[in-house]
Formats: structure tokens, C-alpha cells, sequence
């Protein structure tokens, strides 16, 4: 494999970005559009393409990640290039559905700079579109492939939803009240995160036709790609800024764990008992010193435990590479994954 | 096709819910043991397989109508005894996760005479077993069917799940500050109600590979039957007996928009008003005079019309079984649906 600089690699990976958002965006305005009222508005709204009383809005879209991770899995086991797209298309769906019922449980009000769907039409309905999302997702996979490989594929997706699910309950779980360990944190983002990146690599595989082998170490590439995306993400709640992201750097004054923070509070150090009696004291509302904090997670290693961690699987993804001969655009994707201000 | 007397034609559709219950159990108890804790858990109380600390209970199951829908249409169309038994199980499944969002939605605090699951575990947990169980249901479905008919049962069952989606959103909607008329009831219970039940009978069919005329004759005879059992259910919300059925008889205390509510605040009548004047004051919340409120539905005629439009669907049910030889079974259950206290 020819090695890119790091310059290379993000121009192209941007590259990638844009192009995936092309070629799904006409599959996911078609599938959104099928949806009754008012699904569609809110489901429109949510992608960003309008306002929530539908006048067309350029609001910030997604990243796009997990549908280009699909596109270039296949094209890296051989597929045909256009392949993949509505396979991209549901993974997309499948991420969206979950964003719009982690924002109810979460209570967040804004995603992308904009406020969330509960926030502006109530929890129903947020509830709703996000079965909708997943039950278009089922059908955009299904309609997109051949029967024999879209049944493999369903199921593969259902089982990751699955595992999401109880990423999610852990993440719900783990209160500032409640001793995380490095361990236990990892296992939750394996599976609230790490396991959907695996899994749109798994279906780009499958879709170019590839054996249980190919599969199962694209699978690997994107879970260990997607561990490296949420370690990166939790720096960013952290240090991240906002007029880039588009959000709040708030993990800290919501008393979120995070890689950073539960690397931190492990360490031992006086920063860690300084940090624990912020993090448990008050309410999860009530205000914190955040500038304080950062700078106890930053000292007590924190920062450095989450840069380390991210870096490390970045390379246990690309060495799940070794025998793919084509797959420079997902090496990009991992560089970018994991140097990234958003 | 022969008649049966009222009370056999009752006692056989006992005998098939019974049988359902049996054949489906075993896989819906493999399918929730698949799950991770405490989504498992949470799953079989949900199915009153357990009480909460996991201890077994013998709790009031559900009506398994759905299932039944599916196995018999099966037999209906030719199909192997079992064939359809996978399918059905995956029917029972997508109606259970509408529930567990449906008490999410409603607050409703009891189902089946004990807490629901957000109750005892929270909203999160609620939506995260809704959303796992939707994923469980796909994933049985595939399991169970040849590739070329799993797709195309995959697809119309989440076709299905976005139009139940509408109709719980309608559902919502209707509260009793707004003008609701007969025909947007109706509109809303065929997508809420009518639509998981013609979508129980279509996979039934397809599952004995019947041809594209008997699958649309049994999706027909599926949602009519479904009007039928809501219009029944509305009554039973009035007018049932909670010791029978496990849950108050509260529609009207909650102000609910039922079709003999709609029917009656429709009337044009004296009673109309009366009634439209204690939905319209207060909240939700506040108490009502429920037996002066049901004397003034039935006074209105609400009573009367919820009765005759559930005869008539049923009779619309049976009319589009006219080519089918051998659907005593689902006639059977047409007039369960219909006349019933559960």
C-alpha cells in the first residue's frame, strides 16, 4: 500500500465525504419523501435540507462517514462502485434513527446548531420518526439488493441495532454518580458507536460479494475505526469549539463520561479527587467551573489516555487491512476519523 | 362455506389463540433471550413471562390475535401448517414494540394489570426495548422464510410500521380540544389498528407463496377485521368491565377521542353538547363525571354506531373470503374480534 502524507489523505478523505453525500442524498430525499405527513417535514428537517416549516434551508449536514465507510468498503473488496450506495443510504437511516431517540433520552436540544426534533414538535413525535427512519432503513437495504444478499444484510443491521441498543441503556447509565472504569467504557462505546462503523463496513463488503473473511475483517476496520471516531468525539465535547462543531463543548458541565473524564477519574492523582468532588457534587443542572475541570482531566492524563487510545485503534483498524489491496480511501477515512476539530 | 353457531365459532377461535400462543412462545422466547441484559429482562416482563426481579409469574398473556391472523390465513391460502409460524411470531413482536412506545407516548401507567416498562425502568429503557424488539422482529422474520419471500415480507411489514407510525401520530393528535369527525377516526384507527392486522394476514399468505389476488384479499380481510376489533376495543374503553380486561375503563376520565365520543359529540344532539362541554373543560387530569358522560354517549347514539360500524366491517372482513375455501378459522376470529370483553 502507497502511503499518502496526512495532507493527501484528508484532501481525499473530504473528497470521499462529498461524494457519498451526493450519491445518497437522492436515496435518502427519495425515502424520506415516501414517509406520511407530517414524517416527512420532520424527517427533512432533521437531515437539514429545510426548515421545520419546510422553506429550503443549506443547513450543516451530517458528516456522512458511516455511508462513505459502506461505499469504500466495497469498492476495496472489489465491487462495482455505485454497489453500495443504497446499502450506504440505510446505514445512514439506521444512524439518524438512533440519533432522534438518543436526543429524547439525552434531553439534548440541539444537534447540527439547530434544535432537535422533540425539542420543536414534542417526545411523540421524535419517537415516531425515529421508527419510521429505522423501519425506511430495512426497506431501502431490501430494495437495493439481491434477495440472497439482503437478507444477510437485514439481519446484520438488526443485530447491530440491537447491540446500539444497549450501548445506548449503558451510556444512559453511567451517571456521574456511578464508578466507570477505562474497561467498562470501552465496551459501551464498542457498541454504541464502534459497532455501526463495523457494520456499514461489513455491508459494503457483502454488497461487492465478498467472502465471510472480507466481511469479518471489514467488520474489524470499522469498529475499531469507530472507537476511534467516539474517542476522538469525546475530546472534542471536551476541547472541542463550538462555532466549528456546531454544539456546545458541554460533556463536562453536563457531568458526561467520557474516555477522558473516566481515564482521569481512574488515575489515582490529586486531580482525580479534585475532579470526582466536581463531578458528584450538585446537581447534573447546576453550574461547574468547566475551564477548572479541563484542566484537571488535562493533568491528571486524561486528554493524553483519550489521543493515545484513539490513535492505537486507528492502527489495529488499517492493520485489519493487510490483505486488501485497494483500500487507500478507507485509510483516509481512518486519518480522518481520528484528526478532526468536528 | 359452512356456518358456525355463535358459541362454536367462539370456542374454536379459544382453541386457535390457544394453539398460536403455543406454537409462537418458544420462538419469542428464544428471540428475547437473544437479547442483551436488561434488555432481555425487560422484554419478558414486558411479555409477563417474569415479574421484574426475572422470577417467573403467571401473568395474563396477551390476546395473541395478531399471530392467530397470520397462522390461519396461512392455512387459508394452502400454506403448510408451521410455515407461517415464524412470521407470526415476528407479528407479535412489531405489535409489542408499538406498545412499549404507544405507554411511552400516552403515559399510560398499567398493561395487562401491571406497571408498564417505562414505569418501572424509565423512558429510556422503554425506547431502547421498543427499538430492540422492532429489530427482533425483522430479524425472526428473515430467519424463518426463503430468501424471495422474506424480502418481500420484510418490506410490507415495515410499510406496515410507518403507517402505524402515522396513525399513532394522529392518534396523539386527537385530543379533545380538537374537532375530530367520524372519517379521520376512522382513518386514523385503519392505520394504527387495521393496518398491522391486514399486514398479519398478507404474511400469512405470503408464506404459503399465494399469489398477489389472495394476498390482497387477505390484507383486506385483515384490516377490517382490525376496524371492527378497534371499534370493540372503544367500547370496551367506555363500557368494559376492568376486572375482565386488566385495565380501567377510563377513555373517558382521559378524555379520549374514541369512535362513540366522535360519533356522539357529532350527533347534533342536545347530549352532544352536554358532552362536549366536560370534554372541553378542564384538563386532562381533572376528574370527570364518567357514568353521567357515557349515559349522554349512548343518549347521542355512539354507543349504537360504534356497534354497527364494527357488524359491518366484520361483514366486510367475511365478504373478501369469498374465493377462499377453507377460512372457517379466520371467520372464526372475525367474530372474536368482534364480540368480545377483552
Amino acid at each position: 500500500m502507497v502511503e499518502m502524507t496526512a495532507a493527501a489523505a484528508h484532501r481525499r478523505a473530504d473528497e470521499i465525504l462529498t461524494n457519498t453525500r451526493q450519491l445518497c442524498e437522492p436515496i435518502l430525499r427519495e425515502a424520506i419523501s415516501s414517509l406520511p405527513e407530517p414524517l416527512r417535514l420532520m424527517g427533512g428537517y432533521h437531515f437539514g435540507w429545510w426548515d421545520s416549516g419546510g422553506v429550503p434551508t443549506l443547513a450543516q449536514p451530517g458528516k456522512s462517514l458511516r455511508p462513505a465507510l459502506t461505499i469504500c468498503a466495497a469498492a476495496a473488496c472489489g465491487g462495482a462502485p455505485l454497489s453500495a450506495v443504497t446499502a450506504a443510504a440505510a446505514v445512514e437511516l439506521v444512524h439518524n434513527f438512533t440519533l432522534l431517540h438518543d436526543d429524547v433520552m439525552d434531553a439534548d436540544q440541539n444537534r447540527r446548531g439547530r434544535p432537535t426534533v422533540w425539542k420543536l414538535w414534542g417526545v411523540p413525535d421524535a419517537i415516531l420518526l425515529g421508527d419510521a427512519l429505522h423501519a425506511l432503513a430495512v426497506r431501502t437495504l431490501v430494495a437495493g439488493l439481491p434477495d440472497r444478499l439482503a437478507t444477510s444484510a437485514v439481519s446484520r443491521l438488526e443485530m447491530t441495532v440491537i447491540e446500539m441498543c444497549r450501548g445506548q441503556h449503558e451510556d444512559c447509565r453511567f451517571g456521574a454518580d456511578r464508578r466507570v472504569d477505562v474497561g467498562e467504557y470501552a465496551r459501551m462505546a464498542m457498541a454504541k458507536t464502534g459497532s455501526l462503523m463495523g457494520c456499514a463496513c461489513a455491508l459494503g463488503a457483502l454488497c461487492a460479494d465478498a467472502d465471510a473473511a472480507a466481511v469479518s475483517r471489514m467488520t474489524t476496520f470499522g469498529r475499531e475505526l469507530g472507537m476511534a471516531f467516539q474517542f476522538v468525539d469525546d475530546l472534542i465535547g471536551i476541547w472541542g469549539d463550538p462555532s466549528v462543531t456546531g454544539k456546545p463543548a458541554n460533556d463536562l458541565s453536563r457531568r458526561s463520561m467520557s474516555l477522558p473524564v473516566v481515564a482521569a477519574l481512574d488515575s489515582g492523582t490529586h486531580a482525580a479527587s479534585e475532579l470526582a468532588a466536581m463531578y458528584h457534587s450538585g446537581s447534573e443542572t447546576a453550574s461547574m467551573d468547566t475551564e477548572r475541570a479541563a484542566a484537571l482531566v488535562e493533568s491528571a492524563g486524561g486528554r493524553r489516555r483519550a489521543l493515545r487510545d484513539a490513535e492505537q485503534r486507528v492502527r489495529a483498524a488499517i492493520a485489519a487491512l493487510t490483505d486488501v489491496s485497494t483500500a487507500q480511501d478507507l485509510v483516509a477515512l481512518a486519518h480522518l476519523a481520528s484528526r478532526r476539530d468536528r
